[in-house]
């Protein structure tokens, strides 16, 4: 059972369309941040401020990143990084359990 | 902004209902265990093993508590308490933000 110890949780979760994805925040104490989310089937298309590293923990989905005119397909686990500053677009096609890492740069 | 500190937390979610309600586990150091979920619209039912302590932080819902026969309805902010080994319903009507605070006995 993989875990995050020694972190601060908030308890309040960070809601995005409409309850379709959802996140909660978890700080470490070098001062980095994660968050642990739910995707539901949908199409989204986010921005990422900071460089993001995505961990799909279980689901099945596919991700045009920034730049790319051809889809990655993720079934299971897999992961994906989202340069800094940029959009990317996410068609979720079952549950999506998420873990993002944010990479000041 | 409310945080719990110095917790583990589990990275896996805990998905029922077809990822309709899922939730977080957060380990604290003296043992004791609360889940953050996330509820979407929907009606359900739970089956509490321990003694629960439902703190809703945002949403709209009813719920029927063991026993009763009058719903309890909560808009906003709300807590409730399910006895042990005890069945409880409830009437989701706008995503719901929650934290469960799981009390041995």
């Amino acid at each position: 059972m993989s875990q995050f110890d020694n972190v601060s949780v908030v308890r309040q979760a960070n809601v995005y369309f409409g309850g379709n994805v959802t996140s909660r925040v978890v700080l470490f104490a070098d001062g980095t941040k994660k968050t642990l989310g739910i995707m539901m089937p949908g199409e989204y298309e986010f921005g990422a401020d900071d460089k993001e590293v995505m961990e799909i923990l279980s689901g099945h989905l596919k991700v045009l990143l920034p730049g790319k005119t051809e889809w990655l397909e993720i079934n299971g686990i897999g992961v994906f990084t989202v340069p800094a500053n940029t959009k990317f677009k996410l068609v979720v096609t079952t549950v999506t359990d998420y873990c993002c890492s944010y990479i000041a740069e």
